[in-house]
């Protein structure tokens, strides 16, 4: 057991949050604005409710290929123009795809938001999706993955959430695969968009030098979005059961000619509308959070092993994906599971004291108010969770984390493997057996 | 060419300082910060004019050796105890090593700045160099190794960098090498720190919630540095020929089994204190700045050829790197490679518009004040060019790049390859012909 002796008061920090101001248009599009003083930057993003968790077999890949091909060009602005217009008053506009979601973003200084937040519109309400355009990007898109399949790391997390969450939405990479990137055809990226981007499934958020006012009334008068209000959307089914569908320990290998070995051990969690996430998140902190988390300490400082270990957890809205992650020189994979599993047991059996559940709370705090001093992760906080329906405010958040006991905390600890722990593996050939005999024992 | 239709306006942009102040302490340390109103947050770093380039090749990593071995403990403080005291508080704390200098950096809250400092102070002034803590230590760093090498981008650049500044400080990797690493013992180590860490050489930059004078005072009561100041530095003498120490065309490959190849086409270019840096910075920024940049609309948004393609240039005192990188599918590097050759031609032969260059001066001002809206980033900027000894403040910068001219930024563009290009190539075999041909008539 780790000596936490460094004596810390803990002293109350509240978070600040500047004006929050939430408006839903007559269209169902919903706006939700942070005004932040002192920012000179305005930051927007446009939340769209849907993600690789929301596709079928046949459409893998096409949440992300979509986000790429909005870019491409609109009646008034082609895809350099788009670029251009932000870049050239030195502004940044960029994109991401996730499971639940896709945000199309954008950063410029506070006069130049009406422009952004145009160029945004016009991307999202009415890009030309011509075929020519949709086949350049294929191409880009298969580059892509084939750099997703040289990164290590990506094809790690890729193992562990394929054999945690299965063949479904949840449990397939976002990026696609090149079967199904090359087979995806323009109609059904066409027909795609049509259905998910409506008004009632976007959320913008903008935070920093913001005037809410202003921004309605400049969303008000788009047309509309591609999608046709009068048909529902259908959401893809949730996971079968409440965590996961895998049972068993698991060993997934991914053999690559590297030096070092990328390891990630993986279980299925508790979602974002489970109180249980809370506790999680603190023991996540306690085990691999930083420097002076447990595994840090033992594996690094004490051992030398490797040069860095970390846990950290993927949430879902009804699941999530908790993980253990590290590099190390393949002789010494085993060595570092077989501490991995000292240390995650003895949290299991001796839970943490009450001293040091104070002192992660006090750190998680600290780090959550340091995090979203700036304007972007506000905005992307605020747009996240609208999209998700997740309804808590950033100090709501941190009075459920000071609310966990250390009996939540050991709970959440000798629970967390219960299904197994799964191990992807990617680097050089390693031997199965000792690693296997260690997690058939966890 | 181009053509930039996109009407803009240039309106001007002041960047707004907090309040700088600097102050030296008669231990001869200098001290400068930068409060930014709003800010809830301290960012501090501790520079230290020293890094690889002021290392012999026997004494190769003991840089970043010795940044690593600051971490592990002080007669008031084990290494666990360093790490717990800023993270129970919600802070950071990290560092890097650079050519130039080597930068200890926390961030807290604004009550917990004296804390910080106090921690960073200890370490850089009172470590213990334990010969067993060096020891695990250079397990992990032969760990480090080991991930820089399975690194196609980091094996890339360390190849043309060798290329172009050949055998010396500047030219080798600052990590060092397995066999450095191996044979650095612990006298050289600390001698390395005595030699380096005196206050004479050391930077203290803080920004945010800062108290200049406070800051002051407490530093002033450290009772000295590792270094002793009696003794003057000799620092490595400076590259041998004003930019580079390569000449002629050259293509230097490393081969990895990896789906995609990563590409770094190079050139020796002004350093810190060439005004020329300013127009090279321009051309850079029009040539591969973004997604409206001349090298991604022709590669990646007209012909599909790659995912990204981006330019930079690394500045040193008195040499600088230019870089233009790209990852692709093997069998289209050659085409890629003629693209740039032809872009950059182009640039060479017609230079830019006056609008472009408006274009791209707006661009750079705007995105300079958005990147340094944050403690951090100014933190970080302020000890950085204070360490290289950089006069210059930002809005002093932007106002060099608004002096340059379109007739400059063609000049830079005509001499940018003069000495030759050097492409690395790390992945995949791929036939040598077509590119050197490429490469030899460039």
């Amino acid at each position: 057991m780790l000596d936490r002796t460094t004596p810390q008061a803990v002293r109350p920090r509240a978070y600040r949050s500047g004006e929050i101001r939430r408006s839903t248009l007559p269209s169902g599009l919903r706006v939700v604005t942070e005004e932040l003083a002192g920012s000179r930057a305005f930051c927007v993003g446009f939340f769209a409710a849907v993600g690789s968790r929301h596709e079928s077999a046949r459409l893998h890949g096409a949440s992300h290929f979509l986000e790429h091909v909005l870019f491409k060009g609109t009646p008034r602005r082609t895809a350099e123009e788009i670029a251009l217009s932000v870049e050239s008053v030195g502004g940044e506009l960029n994109a991401y795809t996730a499971k639940e979601h896709t945000c199309f973003h954008g950063r410029v200084m506070a006069e130049d938001a009406a422009l952004v937040v145009d160029v945004l519109a016009d991307m999202i309400t009415d890009s030309l999706l011509l075929g020519s355009d949709i086949d350049a990007e294929r191409a880009v898109i298969l580059d892509e993955i084939a750099m997703h399949h040289d990164d290590p790391g990506d094809v790690g997390a890729d193992l562990v959430t394929t054999a945690i969450f299965g063949d479904q939405g949840l449990g397939r990479p976002v990026i696609g695969s090149v079967r199904s990137i090359t087979a995806l055809r323009r109609h059904q990226v066409d027909a795609y968009w049509r259905r998910y981007y409506r008004p009632t499934e976007i959320v913008v958020a903008a935070a920093g030098a913001v005037d809410h006012d202003q921004l309605v009334d400049q969303l008000a008068v788009f047309g509309g979005f591609a999608g046709d209000p009068g048909r529902r959307v259908r959401r893809q089914p949730a996971v079968t059961s409440p965590t996961t569908v895998h049972t068993g320990a698991q060993l997934v290998v991914a053999t690559r000619d590297s030096a070092q070995v990328s390891a990630t051990l993986a279980a299925g969690c508790p979602g974002m509308f489970d109180d249980r996430r809370y506790a999680l998140g603190l023991l996540s902190l306690v085990l691999g959070g930083g420097m002076s988390s447990r595994l840090f300490i033992e594996v690094r400082e004490r051992r030398g092993l490797t040069y860095s270990i970390e846990s950290g957890e993927s949430v879902y809205s009804d699941a999530g994906l908790f993980s253990i992650d590290w590099q190390c020189a393949p002789e010494r994979l085993a060595d570092i599971l077989a501490v991995v599993r000292q240390v995650t047991g003895e949290l299991a059996e001796d839970g943490i004291s009450e001293r040091e559940l104070a002192q992660a709370k006090t750190q998680l705090r600290g780090q959550t108010i340091l995090a979203y001093e700036g304007p972007n992760a506000r905005m992307s906080r605020l747009g996240s969770s609208a999209v998700s329906g997740e309804e808590r405010g950033l100090e709501e958040h941190l009075n459920a984390y000071d609310a966990v006991t250390a009996d939540e905390v050991q709970q959440i600890a000798q629970h967390l493997f219960d299904e197994g722990p799964v191990l992807g593996v990617v680097g050089p050939k390693v031997s199965r057996r000792r690693l296997e005999s260690v997690l058939a024992r966890w």
